[in-house]
């Protein structure tokens, strides 16, 4: 690391608590725009509350929160699509470095602390570190390649086989 | 919070750091995929290479990191764009709880620890936390509505004043 600033270790605070119906890692969708029925919400901490403001004006939000059933920290791994190992930085998995974790979801409702949403794909419990607003301007992107995924969604095919483990 | 298993802290570490042109937040685009020339590049911490396997194959890549020149946690401020002001979770400014930062960023080369990107929107020495494939599949919505974004983007139109400060 040629930084001499860089702060060795940063101390981050749960905001809130992610509620969904999914209590074990078998019940997440691969990803939440795939099950769009599923509904879940946010418990933002009071405190937070204000934070929300003008939000309900977005059709959807970015959630980054922390995979706090993983305790494993993995270099590469199998994503649930296939059976093949890529690194951890070319997969979503969990079991990575920091364990952050970010969904898209669309917003239903907001009310008071609460955040009702739906495209759900984290567990029950899971501990909100930051909300942002989704903007097609800045978070679409047009041409993309997406590597190893591309060959699973051929056609416009939602995959109905997934490997979980 | 209802959720009693809680963490109180989570410690995050950086795991390598982004080089820009960027010195000054006055020299950052308001966001990256408006000033596509601009280059930066990614020092990952050497023991995490293993990590970066196929993730040439993308065109693009989730960046989170560290505010690491904020030292404000507000719940409400006023974006590049217009001079009002917004709850924090309705806009992408840095003086946020938890300073975290995401920039979806177009993918160059991967050389050993280094990944060279373009579309840049983060200080020179800006701590990384993580990275992700970028995944036209999961990460682009349909029938976005972006709140009061909306009004600066008409007619798919950049806007060429935004508000610095």
């Amino acid at each position: 690391m040629t930084n001499i600033q860089q702060p060795i270790l940063i101390q981050i605070k749960p905001i809130g608590v992610i509620h969904t119906p999914c209590r074990e890692p078998k019940d997440i969708p691969i990803q939440g725009i795939f099950k769009s029925d599923m509904e879940g919400w946010i418990e933002l901490a009071e405190k937070y509350q204000t934070g929300l403001k003008d939000l309900d004006g977005f059709s959807h939000a970015i959630l980054i929160y922390y995979f706090h059933r993983s305790a494993e920290e993995r270099l590469t791994g199998k994503p649930f699509l296939e059976d093949k190992t890529h690194g951890i930085f070319a997969i979503r998995s969990p079991h990575r470095p920091n364990h952050l974790g970010l969904s898209i979801v669309k917003i239903k409702q907001i009310e008071t602390n609460k955040l009702f949403f739906t495209e759900v794909d984290m567990l029950d419990g899971t501990p909100l570190l930051d909300i942002k607003p989704y903007s097609q301007y800045f978070d679409c992107r047009e041409n993309v390649v997406s590597g190893w995924m591309e060959k699973h969604f051929q056609d416009g095919v939602i995959p109905d086989q997934t490997i979980l483990r």
